[in-house]
């Protein structure tokens, strides 16, 4: 196919299958996908809010798990909502240029080393997937180095690791559309196969600078507000992480195009969970978000898709300093808080017992009526 | 059988199977529980914390969740610990003599009914132990009403409701003992039956007065720091559930008796739990506490026999004001806090995911070292 860049209308032959040859393809289909999310379904949340006054506790003694369970009637649109059986995490890898400007002791090279760990199914995630029942799709949307990417990942590398987005944008308009693309297509697959809940997990050295870029520019918070250790960067080294996330601030970018802030300053990762949070959307199942990076990820997912807020689920709270300021952005309270800070996924899979928890709660506990008709019964046995 | 009773030495025949025929066996078989507990072998808490060092994630980054699965080490001497795959909840049932002194809007009858509702699987509990995969053990120590137990409840009652304890004391020493023993033989049949982890439960409408009644005892906390709403009380009627528990405090207990303030003051629900934590310490397995009552609970246990200690997870922190200071007495933080405050043993098994979790990522995370080698493959092979 013939592609015109840029202004001078010279056509340029694209690769079959590369960013710039499926970029037409990929704004209609971002088009249909942002169409087919409906906001959540608040009748049915009022309807789970009465059945939890009816059930056989005192009212609101399960606090957040009564509000989950109320969420999860919104986002399948009845009551009680069905319990999510099949849950699946999609881990986004990503590598990131401003990995150049020393924002992280780990080598870049770790990256594409753990999407290897994940896939092999040792990471930490691995383990914790396994406890909880979820299944794992690691997805390579753009980690550095050549050659294959490992056994058991799906290959959807958009580019070779982000630009260095203390300079440059991070990706083109284009390649962010592709990567979200890919996030969809990957959740889409998943959900085919039965999943009827999605979380999210990432991976990528260095992706907590991309991340505090992408929550300053949302929700306006300072740089230094939203930064921390990463990956236990040394503390004397977290200032020049901040320089290079304001300098990354101070670039122009176009206001009035909800993606340009996520191309500009965030990592494919970052778009490709954008895509898995749309396509749970608009399936109507909910997406569980794991920690920051999801969190930043989330924000960018409410700017383009405002309807897709109330399918989003905070797994955990992490350590990381901006995600308490992704929350309060989101309106939502996160369901672990326990100091966890380690990305993958991890915090997100830990939470989904507790969701499907609390979505059996609604569905199976008895009435108060019910549990006093046996009080009266044992009243007048005794 | 005879027994002799009180200083008169009148033989008084005893039924078979009630707490005064059983008595001396049962000061017998708790001293034999009390000899069974070991404390945790902090060795192998070290070898976990050297472990976690070593597994591919910057250290300490999954937070609290490393804390857990360092103290599973502990518990079963090993590291990495044992995956717990067969929870078992008991959930221990008894009513209060200080019902009737207006410390709850529920009728008294709602215990037994609550209890049935639990033996039914219809309860809040029977459905967040579907979800995560807990067997349960209803264990009636002590309801009111006489009458038969519902069908699927291990009736072990040892009287019909505790005493008064604001006006006398709750239940005698052999009392005490009894529900002890009747936890402690509850807790041997799940293990001898494959249960792994043990997590408590707790039925009793009046339950949070003794509960106060006890963290006060134990901590020296004010009553009116410890004593909150339980099942929605009145606002305006808490003050009076707190005279209440003054006077308790106020009547005179054997300081040097360690049964003595468990018997005084608590519940036999309380003191059936202390069993379960006794037989699980004794077995060397992980307890995974409840909220408020359970705390309460744990602190008699402790103080019974210090060793147990290390035997308990703090589950999930109680809305009920008392909760924390029991948390901070025990050196506990607790995995969820979600604003629950129905007991049931719903906090309890509601963390068990977690634990789970926690030793998996001990057992099945690679090394940092595996994953470098894989690093240095994939710059070696780009």
């Amino acid at each position: 196919m013939l592609l015109v860049v840029g202004g001078r209308g010279l056509p340029i032959p694209a690769e079959p299958g590369s960013a710039a040859a499926t970029a037409p393809a990929n704004h209609q289909r971002l088009a249909e996908l942002l169409a087919a999310v409906a906001p959540v379904d608040e009748g049915a949340a009022a309807a789970a809010r009465q059945r939890h006054r009816q059930l056989a506790k005192p009212p609101g003694s399960l606090g957040h798990l009564e509000e989950v369970g109320c969420q999860l009637a919104a986002i399948a649109g009845r009551c009680p909502p069905p319990v999510p059986v099949a849950p699946a995490l999609v881990v986004a890898a990503a590598d990131h240029g401003v990995h150049a400007r020393g924002v992280s002791d780990w080598p870049q090279a770790v990256t594409r080393a753990m999407v290897s760990t994940v896939a092999a199914g040792e990471a930490s995630v691995s383990a914790i997937a396994r406890a909880t029942g979820a299944r794992v799709l690691v997805l390579d949307v753009g980690t550095a180095g050549d050659g294959p990417v490992p056994a058991g990942v799906r290959d959807a590398r958009v580019r070779r690791a982000t630009g260095d987005l203390s300079r440059e944008p991070a990706m083109t308009a284009a390649e962010c559309r592709t990567a979200i693309e890919a996030g969809a297509a990957a959740a889409r697959e998943l959900l085919a196969a039965g999943a009827d809940l999605l979380a999210t997990g990432d991976l990528g050295i260095g992706n907590t600078t991309a991340t505090a870029c992408l929550i300053a520019a949302y929700t306006g918070a300072a740089p230094a507000s939203v930064t921390g250790r990463g990956a236990n960067l040394d503390d004397a080294r977290v200032p020049q992480k901040v320089r290079l996330i304001e300098q990354a601030l101070a670039r122009p970018r176009d206001p009035d195009d909800p993606l340009a802030t996520l191309a500009s300053l965030g990592g494919l990762e970052h778009a490709a969970l954008v895509g898995v949070i749309l396509a749970g959307a608009a399936a109507r199942v909910p997406v569980v978000l794991d920690g920051v990076i999801a969190g930043a990820a989330a924000l960018a997912a409410v700017v383009i898709c405002p309807a897709s807020a109330g399918y989003l689920i905070a797994g955990h709270t992490s350590a990381e300093p901006g995600a308490r300021i992704v929350l309060d952005r989101l309106g939502r309270r996160a369901l672990l808080d326990l100091g966890m800070r380690l990305g993958e996924g991890t915090g997100a899979v830990l939470a989904v017992p507790l969701v499907q928890a609390a979505a059996r709660v609604l569905a199976e506990t008895a009435t108060i009526e019910a549990v006093l008709s046996r009080t009266e019964a044992a009243v007048g046995g005794s």
